[in-house]
């Protein structure tokens, strides 16, 4: 299990290439949490996501050998990117697997980033197989999407960020939401967030059916979602926890929480309108989350991540003209 | 005139009121400059543009009777939400002249900080005799939107910041692109970076039938732009330079850039989709001057003030959908 010390180094890995997001505040988020809120905004990370961090931790540390061969990922868009990215900066051919409904920004850019796109049906396809098959043929690495070391201490590189930031200001969170699918984000920072602030809590944030990681965290098992399960949030459809990610979860996390697409909706309008941050669904869970009072924020000191902006302007216009 | 040292106790001034707004790099607005661009988001300031700094600084330096009376100020809409949300912090009545036609996210900030708005007709009415009449019946001081030293100094600690961030990241800005209505922003800007950096060419950026500072900027004297000028950048609509501003930008500034309304649409765009900042027309202009290569940035470091971020989602989701 990684610690503190695997993301330090991560984080040293990583400079020159994902850049320090800031640590924003907004009186009218202040205003409708009543007490302090601190946005981390990896929509504004290189590709538009946190996703970046992890793919070039592991990419970083193939071998010449592997390196050479290129790489395999599946990926509903954003670690798709964040492994395109990587690749270009590394050398390294990258293949994607990605749903063929995945947001066209996010196809558009992983293609125009190097990386050569392969697509499959989203409800009907498996993604694994079709990885493991094609990374088989070729005798290419697999990229996990989250449920690896690297990954995992890659992604928590925002919690250090976070923890180092909020160490600088002089404040102490007593809550950190972050969004989740398989976990990667939220386990990587939590080791890090729990490292220099124990009494922190950091708290998963899932769609409402996709609420697999809220009731492992309850059960203390791996829970399943339905295959019927559907949300707006693209980013985070995971199944189950990862084994490694659940590790780390069920040690370190508080309560699992889980957003509506309609909160969903709202907290990217919200953006718009106060943040001016372009945030997309998966990326404003977090934050609706704390806009649907999900949580006793009042007087309290609570840090949202908003994990990334890659949204078609299609959906995003629609979006905000329904509110 | 002002000089650093009003600029450096103003910044102190604005302590715990205006945010030290990042300085953000993008890989795609890299590649389209041909170099290093940084970006400083003063859409996420406060209010959501950097007229909150100009305001805070005028109101806080009012005499008790003074504070007591009120202010008035006339604005298109950033300067009306810097001086309310400056008023609402101080305690201070604030009255706001504002163009019934301004979008509508600011006439609706401005009155949800505490602005009274009194509206007017941009093309028929004389906004400033509204306020002078307003002020004199009330007693009550007019808070300028630009030519006074209070509001110059204030601007320019965006400025003072890029100075102070590209020292901390070793870079030395060839060119620093700010738009430019009356100019308090880009001149109080260029005394600060100007101090540090004397190499760095300031340039102001305007849309092109509001070009009175880049003509101004050419023939030395006050020029003045025709009444029938038009433009999508609500917020960059002087007439001529003030008094104050002209006497420092034509010391300070390089050549006065110009754009078109198609080139703040592209750079609204390229906002959305790469650098997931929410920006209105007017906050767009700089950008749009790079975007456009209207300077030369191919190897070269070069600063971009994203100024503003209040743009109503309707004329938003046009301006999106039209490219």
């Amino acid at each position: 299990m990684i610690d503190i010390r695997d993301i330090e180094a991560t984080a040293k890995r990583l400079e020159g290439t994902a850049v320090r997001t800031p640590l924003l505040r907004n009186h009218a988020l202040d205003a409708a949490a009543g007490g302090t809120v601190l946005v981390k905004p990896e929509c504004l990370q290189v590709t538009g996501s946190f996703k970046i961090r992890g793919a070039y931790n592991f990419l970083s540390q193939l071998t010449p050998e592997e390196a050479q061969r290129g790489v395999v990922a599946f990926s509903s868009g954003n670690h798709a990117q964040g492994v395109a990215a990587a690749g270009a900066m590394l050398g390294v051919h990258t293949a994607i697997v990605m749903p063929e409904d995945a947001p066209r920004a996010k196809l558009e850019n992983t293609r125009r980033l190097g990386g050569e796109v392969i697509t499959y049906d989203r409800y009907t396809g498996d993604r694994e197989a079709i990885a493991r098959d094609l990374a088989n043929e070729r005798g290419a690495v697999v990229v996990p999407s989250y449920d690896h070391d690297y990954i995992i201490a890659g992604q928590g590189t925002v919690g250090l960020e976070i923890a180092r930031q909020c160490q600088e200001l002089g404040v102490s969170p007593d809550h950190v939401l972050v969004c989740c699918g398989g976990g990667g984000l939220v386990s990587g920072s939590a080791v890090a967030l729990k490292h220099h602030f124990p009494d922190a809590k950091v708290h998963s944030v899932e769609p409402e059916e996709f609420d697999d990681t809220a009731r492992s965290l309850r059960s203390g098992k791996h829970e399943h979602v339905a295959d019927s399960a559907r949300s707006i949030c693209d980013a985070l459809q995971a199944h189950t926890p990862g084994k490694l990610t659940f590790d780390i979860m069920k040690r370190l996390l508080s309560e699992g929480l889980t957003v509506s697409d309609d909160e969903v909706r709202g907290a990217m309008r919200f953006a718009f309108q106060n943040l001016k941050l372009v945030v997309e669904p998966g990326g404003a869970a977090a934050l609706a989350a704390l806009l649907a009072h999900k949580l006793d924020t009042a007087g309290k000191t609570t840090v949202v991540v908003v994990s990334g902006g890659n949204v078609d302007k299609e959906l995003y216009a629609e979006i905000q003209r329904s509110g």
